[in-house]
Parts: C-alpha cells; structure tokens; sequence
C-alpha cells in the first residue's frame, strides 16, 4: 500500500515539526495524518506520529532513513522508528488454559482485523492446543515447570527470539522474570483481570465481590519487571451487581478482558502507542 | 399518592414473599412492583423491596404495621422499614469549598428528580453561601477547628440531630469520628474522588495522572468507621488520555462525581439501597 | 439443579404475587428470586418472573402445575410458561456468510456461558460450515432460492420445526416470512446492526458514515412480520470519530453486535425477557 | 498565555504542513500539539488544527497572519482561522423554559470549565430570569410572537449581530428561518433530545417510551436550514428500561442533554470543531 508511519519522541524543542514534514516532503513523502503531543509545553517530551503516503515506499526507504538520521538522530537527541504499513508485525501469543482473549486475538487476525501475524501460540497446559491448530497456527507446549521457571523461559526465548515484534500475554497466568523481558528484546502485553491499580495481584474478582464493586474492569499494560505495574495501554469496565456471584464476575470479566487486550493489541500493532515513562501515549 | 415501600431483610427461610404479600394483602395493599433477592440459596441472607398502592394509606399504616409486626418481627427475625412515598426524606448536606456535588444536589431537588427536602447546608467555608442561600435554603457556616474537631462534630449533630433523615457530604473533605457516626443515628453518603479501591486517600487525581490510568472514577458509598471502605452505592467512570492533565482529570472528574452522588442520593430517598454488611444490594 | 423459573404475565389485579408465591409455597418450593413489574399502576398488566427451588422438582412439577392452573388460569386470565434451569433451551442458528456473531455465540455456548443447546447451525452460504462443525455441530446449506423464498423456508421449518425453542439470526440477511413466523412456532430474535430506529434497513453503516453521527448500535429484537419493527431485547452503541472510514464502522459495528446478540439470546434463555407488545420487560 | 490556535481546511495536497509549519516556524513560534486529518488519502480534504506558543503574540500576530496568507490564501485555495486562547469566544444562550442545560452552560462558564464569556441570554419565556442574572449575567425576554417569528428573529438579531461569536440554543425549542441563521452570521448551535437520527422531530423521549428502545440519547448540532439535519458534534446514550417511565426518560434524559451539549460548547470554544460538509471533524 505504500504507507508508512514514522514515530518519534525525545526531548521538546521548537521547528520538530518543520523538520520532520521537511524530511518526509523532501523525499517524496505526503503525509496522511499527524499526531503530536508534548507532554509539557515547557521543557517537555516530543511525541509524533505521521502516517505518510510515498510512491514506491520500498526503493525510497532507504534515502529516508538518510534523511530522518540527519535530521534526527544527532544533535537533536531524538529517537524514531519508521514502519511499513503493508508488513504486518509478528506476534507470539503466550497462553495457559483460558482459551477467551486467545481466541479473541486469532479470530480477529483471520478476519483482517489486526495487522499482525501469528508465527506461533506458546502455552504451560494443552487445553487450548486443538482450537490453535485449527486455526492453521502452530502450538508449542511449554510447561511452566514448578518453582525453577527459568528452563521454561530459556526455551521460549530460543522458540521466539528473532523471529517475532511482540509477545502478547493471554492470560498466561504466569510472571516473567527481568531476565526474560531483557533476553525477549521486544515489548511484551499483558492483560490483567482488573481496573488496576484496585485489586493489584491474584484473585481480582473475587477481592471485587467482596469489597462489593459497581463496576468491574480490565487493563491491557506494557510488561515490566514491577507485577501489574507497567504502562497501561488500554482499560475498560462493566456494570455489576449485588446478585452477580464472583463466577458472574469472571465470566462479564471475561468480555472485558477480550475487549481490552483486542485493541491494546491492535493499537499496538499499528504503532500508535508510545511508552513515556510509566505512562503511554496512545494516538 | 398513597403509595408505600416496604423493606424487609434478614436471613432467608420458605415462605418470607408468601408471608410479606398476604400482609400487605390482609390490609387492602397492592403491590406495584417488588425486588427480592437472595445472597446465597442455601443459608443466605433475604432482601426485598415492595413498592405498594392502598387507599387512604395514613389511616391504614397503623394496622398494616401491627400486621407486620406480627408476622415479621418476632419468629422470624427480620428487619423491616415502611415508609410513605409522599413524605420525602429530610436530607442535611455538609460540604467545603467545592460547588459542583452540591449545586447539583439542589438543582435536582429543585426540579423535584429527588424525594427529599433540605432543611439545611453546612460548610466548613462560606464559598457556597450565597448559592445555597439563592435555592432559598438556609446555610450554616461550621469552621472546622484546626486539630480538634469534636467542637465542630458537637455543633453539627446540634443542628441536625432529629432533624434529618440522611446526611451528604458533598465533597466535604473532613473525616468525620465514629463518635460522630454514632451520635448523628441516620446514615452518610460520601462521595470519593476515585474509582475506589484504587486510589485511596487523598490526591486521587494526582496519583491516577502518576500512574497513566486511561479511565477516571468516583465512588458513593456510606461512611463507616474505616476510611473509604464503607459498603459502596454507585460507581461510575470517564475515559481520559494521555493529553488530559491533572488539573483535566480534576474537571473532567468533577462531572462523574456529581452523576454518582445524585445517583445514589436518589436511590436512597427511593429507599432502594440496603446494606449487606460491606456491600449493598441496590434494587 | 432443582431450580424453577416461573414467568407470569395478564392483567395486573390485587393479590396476584400473594397467589404465585402461595401455590410456590404450597408445594414445597422457596423462592429465590422475584421480579414484578406493573406497567401502569392503574388498569396496567402484570408481569413476573420468580426463580424458585424445590427438591425433587421433576417429581413435583405435576402438582405445582396443576397448582398454578387453579389458581391462575382461570379466573384470573394470566398467561404462564415454567421451566427447569437443568434444561437448556434448544436453539438453532441462521447465518449467512459473516461469521463473527455466530462464533461468538458458539463460543458462548461451549464455555457454558449460555443456557442453550445448538442442535443445528443453517446458512445460506457454505462459508462458516467448517467453524460450526469444529465445534461439533451440524451445519445445513439450506440456499436462499432467489426471488421465491418459499421453498427455503420450507425447508428450514421442516429441519427446525418441534426440534427447537428458538431461532436466532446471527446475520442472516433474509427476510423471513409471516408465513415462516407462524409455522415455526417459536420466538425468533435477529440482530440489526445499527441502534434502532436509526438507520432502518439495508446499509446502516453507510448511513451512519454519511449522517456523520459519533456513535454507532446494534439492536437485537424479537422479529414480527413487520421488518426492523419487532420488540427490542437489547441495544448498545460505540464511540467512532471522523477518521473512521464505512469499514471501519463495520468493523467496530460487528463488536457490539455480537455483544448485543449474545445478551439478548443468554437473557431469553434465562427465562428473563417478556413481551409487552411492541416493548420488552427484560428482568 | 500567548497560545494561538490555527486551523486550516481545505483541498489536500502534498507539503500543507511542511508549509504551515514553515510559517509557524518562522514568525517564531513553537507547535504545542498538532492534529491532522485527511478524509479520504486520494483526492480528499484536508484538515489540521495547531496550538502554537509563541513569545508576544499580539505584536507578533500581523506578521504571521501575512506570512499564513502569502502561503495558504493564494495558490494552495486554503481557508484558514487565526484565533487567540487568551481570548474566550462570546456566547450568546436562547432558551425557552428548561433551566438543565442553560444552568449547566452557565456553572461551567463561572468555574472556568468553558472559554467563553455570556454577554447575553435570551429566551421567550421568563422562568429562568431570576438564575441567569444571578449569575450576573443580563437576560432578555423576547416572546415568540406566535405564528409569525420574524418580528420576534428581527429583534434577536438586532441583540446580537456583531456581539457575539456563537450562539447556543439551550433548548430553545423554536425553528429558526434560513434568514436568521444569514443574518446572525455566527454558528449556532442546538441540542436535540434524541440520538439523531432517530426521533427526528417533536416528542422524542414518548416515541422512544412506545418504540420501547433501551437506550435514549441527545446529540449536539450546528443549525443549518434542514431541521435536525445539521452536522452532528457529539452524541452519547444513557440506558433505560422497562419500569422507566415516558417522565423518567425525560428526566435521565436532561442529564445527557446537558452533558453533550456542554462538550459540543467546549470543544467549539476551543476550537477542536471543524465542518466537513454533513460530518463535522473534532479534534
């Protein structure tokens, strides 16, 4: 299709702007939409996504990314990536017996939805293997392991590392260690069955049942090596009430939980989530 | 309007609706709509409400509540409340500096969206005196008195004791003793800045901004002893983003606030609120 | 599971809660939950749904029917249907070539999420008869025959009729006769993907887009003869902006369609939703 | 503050904001946040909204207005606005008896929620006299003359025709002639009580109570000559149900009246709305 998008961000400072349309105009490039934000107008950070249109993205590529480190890259102190929008990211799913957020994400990738690919669905347990499969994608089994987590995490580095953009967590039940998240090399999404920062840890519904929540809800957040406490993406809720059970809850949970780890996904995926430090912006 | 709303609750037993209905029945009473609800099928707790038409209903009170009485309070160990849909609750508000929650509060009293009347407004500062005294309400300024607050709380049962049924506190922002609670006999509502349990304590908003949440809250609940943990009545939140400032979040805040407290104000005065224990069922 | 539901609807008179919850009683039955409704305190009709338990309910059901037909059939002019919880309704799905509505609700199904058995899945296209067979479910390619409907629908009666105790659309675009209707004897709902009564008719997305409106719906309904004009069970809406193409709409549209469908199917099949001619008591 | 805000809009063409960010540049200003849009990537319309701060803005303003209009006003066929946020808009407000979604304007102007200032309200009734100046601000009344309007339009007209910058139509409740809008020169914009284009027309929230929907709404407008046909700003929905009456739709109503059009307000004083023919872009 020809477009791409160029994301940016570093340190605010005036003509960022200027120098980025110039960049994009002086090789051909039309832009198709921009977004800016800087988080403080004074002494802030720059954070910019354009997609842009160019004749023959491939053969000019390179003389933009030329162009882009002149500009960017030296004493202006700022960081960029450039995407292609017609390659799709590749995105391993780690999985362990629910199978609602999995499915969800495999259901959407066939019909178009997200602009990913699935080279490869990992999960501890088996349950969710058939449903994988039918989808045409391969399912590896990697046992957790018991206490020593740190074989089943070697394997998963060795199945993935190099071959996908993302590894997105479907309630995989399991934590990662800092080891893991720096030998993986790419961002890694985890959904959580709560509104976090409100019942952080294990048992979210039934902790909500029994403080007697109206609402409960679901946050999609970026992997670190602080439990539940990376930057949150994407979060939603859903109406309860007294007569739901915590099994009730579970089960609305459920939807929400989908719901919100479909578009972090998806946003994700079509670059239009930045990292600022323990906060994202998303465009 | 001769209609009435009977609350009964205590622990579920075979035939509390049968029993319930033929009282109201025996006395001439119709029934227009009834919630019931119990906690656990086996050994629960029972929970209706049951809204009534019966002609010339101030003559009949007297026998339908010896009725009552009989088939409900002794054996059975129920617990029950019978009011008169035509007789609004008396409700005092104790607010600070902040307009919004109270405003809205006597707007909607004034359009007649809630059954209640308002004999009095109190505050800790005189911001809000000449609005409340423009809905021709009288206003009462109690300073808070620095450290010692039993001066303040003595003043406040003073002037409300025996005459209100409920007391709100719009964005008071003083946390009132147990002595208080307990010497004031009817129930508080208090609205909370946050989507409680996230962010307890003061500076929601500040904390919600710090931790990137990508949605906002507030939460109405009664006011118990313990700090923000009283059963909640109403939730609600707003969908913020990364370009919303503390002081957005703060406004934007604002307007989930007074929906949730005129929210749960009315269904209080509607006498659909009860309590179980840390939670409340809310037909 | 030993538990009942009894819905309840006809003129509303007094005494009518007093003479369910006496015949429930009566026969050994503890009502768990009760929901009335009077759509006009005056002269209005009476509606009721009551969840009860009772041991042995296979043994006892004879008597409490004939219990029920005493006391309400006659006289009374109230309408009854009673069923057990134990028993799943059976439900056939129609679809056509769009997937995402039927999965959902399968998925539903197998997760235990509906109270429902799907006997039979029939299209009118081939396109989704390797998904519904992968759950284990009979596909029919029944064609839609062109201009001359007739031969269709025959066939689907003779499939579906004395086997099912409703029929639901998932996006199956055809029109269904009055004829159709009557013969096969059982409630039929259909999602129409835009927020009735907007958009009526074929293209709503196309509509929407052109009207420029900022949010789009979805609408699940009983379908009557009379096309988009049945009583709605269940509708929702999502937020869209300006940059969102008719694709786009469609996209987010088919989310909340499958959300919509999905409640109003596991509502009837909890014995929650009733008619009130044009309108839905939903309980 | 020294913040301006430029919008452009017009044919789309390669290097529009590489040249308005050019003009930006050099009359010394720096772009605080950057929104553009293009509907359609071939041949469409481009739209782009830019918040700027520049040192001395009111003596640097001529310059970069000549500077914008040796770029954007010639060759290029741009239509471009040049605005100050030091500056609030002047509103004019036109309400007939309903106070909710004047009062809420009103509350907001005063906590400095909306920038805007009230020089004026009209309305063709005198209920809401007494609260408008109590907020000090003047109210005219201006009967409606029955079935000839245009004495009654002459004299609004004659109010306020170069005194203010918009004017709202806070449940007005009058149709207002293609002459007026000509004459006024200003945009207006109305609330409507229902999610158009649904319950076009008088009586919406009865027509919703005999359609039986689930969900009611309001949207937020510019007038044009066709009623209700006008560019959509915003648009949300609150959830009914059954037991609501036609006077509870009306009521929960009001509140999403009140909401949109305060957003609709916000978002035009800021700004952030720009017209696309039927659709309107929101930044």
């Amino acid at each position: 299709s020809d477009e791409g998008v160029l994301l940016v961000h570093g340190e605010d400072r005036p003509g960022l702007v200027r120098a980025i349309s110039s960049a994009l105009s002086e090789n051909g490039a039309n832009i198709v939409s921009l977004d800016q934000h800087t988080d403080d107008p004074e002494g802030g950070r720059f954070f910019q996504r354009t997609v842009f249109h160019v004749n023959d993205y491939a053969a000019v590529r390179p003389a933009l990314e030329e162009s882009l480190a002149k500009l960017l890259g030296k004493g202006l102190g700022l960081t960029w990536t450039l995407s292609d929008r017609s390659v799709p990211k590749r995105v391993a799913i780690l999985a362990s017996t629910s199978d609602h957020c999995l499915l969800d994400l495999l259901w959407r990738q066939r019909r178009g939805e997200i602009a990913m690919t699935v080279p490869l669905v990992i999960a501890n347990h088996t349950d969710v293997a058939d449903d994988v499969r039918s989808f045409g994608i391969p399912f590896v089994h990697v046992p957790s392991g018991g206490v020593d987590k740190s074989a089943a995490e070697a394997r998963i580095v060795e199945l993935l590392k190099g071959n996908v953009d993302l590894v997105v967590l479907a309630r995989y039940m399991q934590i990662l260690s800092g080891d893991f998240l720096e030998q993986i090399g790419v961002p890694v999404i985890n959904i959580h069955h709560s509104f976090l920062p409100a019942f952080i840890g294990a048992g979210p519904y039934r902790k909500a049942k029994e403080r007697g929540v109206k609402l409960i809800g679901a946050t999609a957040h970026y992997v670190t090596q602080d439990l539940d406490e990376g930057p949150i993406i994407e979060q939603d809720v859903v109406r309860v009430t007294h007569s739901d059970t915590a099994a009730d809850l579970q089960r609305r949970g459920a939807d929400v939980e989908r719901a919100v780890l479909a578009r972090a996904v998806t946003w994700h995926c079509q670059d239009r989530v930045m990292r600022n430090g323990r906060e994202t912006v998303v465009f």
